[in-house]
């Protein structure tokens, strides 16, 4: 299915609907904002279920650029927040969705698109707009507060256990023996402990993400980011694209611009970087961002740059891993240059998995910033601490206590624990066996995509029985079953309805030197959607589009 | 030549430079922000004149995106403005158009990408950057004065000619007959003078195109578009950029932000529409912007759309002339409604070439559109008005004084015509036949690089004696030798360095009622600079970038 063309594409147990710009060749109408649908959606508003009747022969020709009076309908869809998507005139649909797109290229929303040579080297060329939600998805006010109120709690923890060594070292032995990534990161971590090295002014910029189960709708955690945490800016950016739509649609689709809370990933990330350079206290210093050597994502980044250089006047480089480690020098007192350049803060927007070090060089590279007296976001310990086994085994009984003493504070985190498991848990593993559609088999190595559900754990588990070391190499989790709502997301100019889950991510910024703690923050969120697949109940891989929150 | 690499092009008599961003498969390097230059640039700083000799083996590693610390070199080229240029530090020139290239990204200095599928008909698809110069165009403070202080008068001038009917259907008689484009146009004008249709609110969004001759440094007008002025959007950020750009390297290429004019081209427009669509006094009434089925241009009228919504509240919608023929309907009492909604104001960014209407349903939607009571963005008489001849018959003796009283005006309209004559004026004829490179021949028809030049001016001028009709399809201009300079132009994220010609475009906004003049105002400018062909010595077709100005 083409862009330009309006179609019913049906998964195996749900249809969803596309709608997108008729290009004139098809319709032989010099017309390029006129759009057509071929689907009557009816949502059963009182389940989460919902069907699409295809009438692929009726094109409703709709106007796109459109203009709507909104005083004229203001009565419309007033109550019942979300309720009033399901129905939503797809004349006002189209033009709101042409809006948001213009909004989105007006506005740096952009990504580089693949399918464009030098996308993701050159900036300027081969821009899309990133793929987003129509509407923000709607979240309980409660668990939204729990959420933000958690978010320093976690930063806290981060610091003290990354200054645990033999905690990181002990509970990441087993892992170390069958993941050659977590060694090589406990190599560089070990040499650090054996060198006592300290780390006396440290900066963690995280995120921690969460799925509302449907059920009982309890907020769990999913992870919790320590390095490479992406979209602060293009976050924000969908956040206010959102306001902007319900501040002109708002009353049409009986949503308030109001309930979309304020998001402040961007500037919140950009003055801990400003404030943490600031504490390296040297004004001819740079920050360094280590970035892949593609990167489609990265106007996100350049966002960060910018809004860093126009709060703190604060300089930013771009370098590889293999560029550190062909430019990067380091001074007798620890200073490291790079390209001639003294570097104040190391950000990492790379380095977090495997494909990152295709050489002996890059490793050189995340050695040699670790032994200087750089601020490094992460710090090797804080990239640690956010390991899927370490946050397993902080979910243990009793772990929690080693770093916290606020017994409030440590129920309150508890709380948002999904039942997490490592393979030698024999109950666990059995349960598993037998409903295996209650639980998910997460690898230790990052990147979405490689988890494991359904038959697939029986199956992968019944592999690992054989007591080998492979079982170290992932970890147990229970499965959450999100809500799915009907969701539109907007893809290459295409808007497409579907069941979809969403995911919270709450920003965190850290920030403390010798003396105290000087940033503490929880600095904005980010809700990622997916269209929810059938066959597993849970998060799809890809079409992941970014959406903000609607507080109910 | 392919984007990804650095070469070095020669053309007839000039070589250029170009900058870009080496792929790692080509320099076996995994740095995706590494450049190289392959020539190194002299320019004799003292003439027009320059040389680029090539080394085509010595690659000089440039870092893009490689922090520059202003203050090491604050002293570096702090007078010679433009000078400095020359000899610019090619690390900091790479650093430069990283920078600009994220700043137009960022900030919706984007047009649609050709070579991307629907990138002109579905908005945030197919983006890339606007093609740009990457410092503002030297202009001297004096001219640049002289051309703002023009723009009332012409506003003025357009709106008095625009109700002389028999001097436009007149001036234009010959022409009539041979251009049908013109001929339809005239038919409508006097169709509407037949009915004696009053204009009462009239809305004129003029550009002013001028350039500055070399030797004599005097403004010579080019001329006065009074239909689809482009660029006030994109025109406006480039401006922005410029300053930007200054703020942050001004101390190193020896150039000050604050002597970038201030533009106000965007908000002077939206302004202008606003009040008009007040005028018109019916608030659940839109603006329509009559657009061309496919725009690659359309972040242009998009910025004008957002901050007219942004500033006034006003709804636009976008409709093709065939849209407005199929969905246009008036009432009895001259109200336009298109596919139901009324419209208060029609803003042309179609409409102005002879391809915008295909076929008798484009031509029925614009005399719809002219019997309607809605204001007119332009008018036929103002589309009229700022036809080639009449600006040919401006300019001849004692024809302005039919229109304006003040002499003093009149005498600075008259400073900035340049030698404009028909080819019914045998003197003028004769020596373009004798010094054919000192003269334009200009077809009545719109869209540039129909202009001829060189011997060709006289082959077509000798073709021509026999006296036919043909004649009053052209008329000759004074040919003018603008000052060409050394500039950096930059296009697909590839930085070109070659000599370049500019021009300069003000915008002016115009409106009145009844009873007065509501907006006569000087809203803005912008600057074309393409380079310059060293065949023609003049305007080469294609590769115009934006611009601004910098007052010296």
């Amino acid at each position: 299915m083409g862009v330009g063309y309006i179609c019913c594409t049906s998964s195996s147990s749900s249809s969803s609907t596309l709608l997108t710009y008729k290009p004139k060749q098809l319709f032989n109408l010099a017309n390029p904002t006129t759009t057509s649908i071929t689907s009557q959606s009816h949502f059963k508003t009182s389940t989460n279920f919902y069907s699409i009747s295809c009438t692929s022969s009726s094109f409703l020709p709709l106007k796109c650029g459109a203009g709507i009076d909104i005083r004229e309908t203001q009565d419309e869809n007033t109550s019942n927040p979300m309720m009033g998507i399901h129905n939503i005139n797809p004349d006002l649909l189209q033009q709101m969705v042409y809006d948001a797109l213009v909004w989105c290229s007006l506005h740096g929303l952009v990504v580089g698109d693949k399918s464009v040579q030098n996308s993701g080297i050159v900036p300027g060329v081969g821009m899309k707009h990133a793929p987003f939600a129509l509407l923000p998805t709607s979240f309980p006010q409660t668990q939204w507060q729990q959420a933000c109120d958690l978010m320093c709690i976690f930063n806290e923890l981060i610091d003290r256990v990354s200054l645990d060594g033999n905690f990181l070292q002990d509970t990441l032995s087993r892992t170390k023996r069958v993941d050659v990534f977590t060694s090589r990161l406990l190599d560089i971590h070990s040499m650090m402990l054996e060198i006592k090295k300290k780390e006396e002014i440290r900066l963690g910029l995280h995120r921690s993400d969460y799925m509302l189960d449907d059920q009982t709708k309890d907020l769990l955690q999913i992870e919790l980011n320590t390095i490479s945490s992406s979209f602060p800016g293009l976050g924000c950016l969908v956040s206010e694209l959102h306001s902007n739509l319900l501040n002109h649609y708002g009353d049409h689709v009986g949503l308030q611009s109001g309930r979309v809370p304020g998001n402040t990933a961007l500037t919140g990330y950009a003055d801990a970087l400003g404030q943490a350079w600031k504490e390296y206290n040297d004004p001819r210093a740079v920050v360094m961002v280590v970035v892949q050597t593609e990167e489609r994502n990265m106007y996100d980044q350049h966002w960060l740059s910018t809004v860093l250089k126009e709060r703190h006047a604060v300089t930013t480089i771009r370098k590889t891993l293999a560029e550190v480690d062909s430019e990067g020098e380091l001074l007798p007192d620890g200073t490291l240059l790079v390209g001639g350049q003294k570097v104040a803060v190391i950000y990492f927007r790379a380095g977090y998995a495997p494909s990152d070090y295709p050489s002996e060089s890059e490793w050189e590279a995340r050695l040699l910033m670790e032994c200087s007296s750089a601020v490094k976001c992460p710090s090797i310990s804080y990239h640690l601490a956010g390991t899927k086994k370490i946050q397993q085994e902080l979910a243990k009984p009793n772990v929690l206590e080693r770093f916290l003493e606020n017994k409030d504070e440590i129920a309150k985190l508890r709380k948002c624990f999904a039942g997490l498991w490592s393979l030698d848990d024999p109950h666990a593993v059995r349960d598993a066996l037998e409903r295996p559609e209650l639980y998910v088999l997460k690898p230790q190595r990052e990147g979405g995509g490689n988890n494991i559900y359904g038959n697939n754990v029986r199956e992968t588990l019944l592999k690992l029985q054989d007591g080998s070391e492979e079982q170290a190499a992932y970890i147990l989790m229970q499965r959450i079953f999100p809500i799915a709502s009907p969701t539109f997301l907007v893809r290459d100019g295409i808007c497409h309805q579907d069941l979809a889950i969403s995911e919270l991510g709450i920003y965190g910024a850290y920030l403390r030197n010798k003396q105290k703690v000087i940033v503490n923050s929880q600095s904005g969120y980010l809700v990622r959607t997916k269209v929810s697949s059938s066959n597993e109940g849970g998060v799809a891989a890809g079409f992941a589009v970014l959406d903000s929150i609607y507080l109910t």
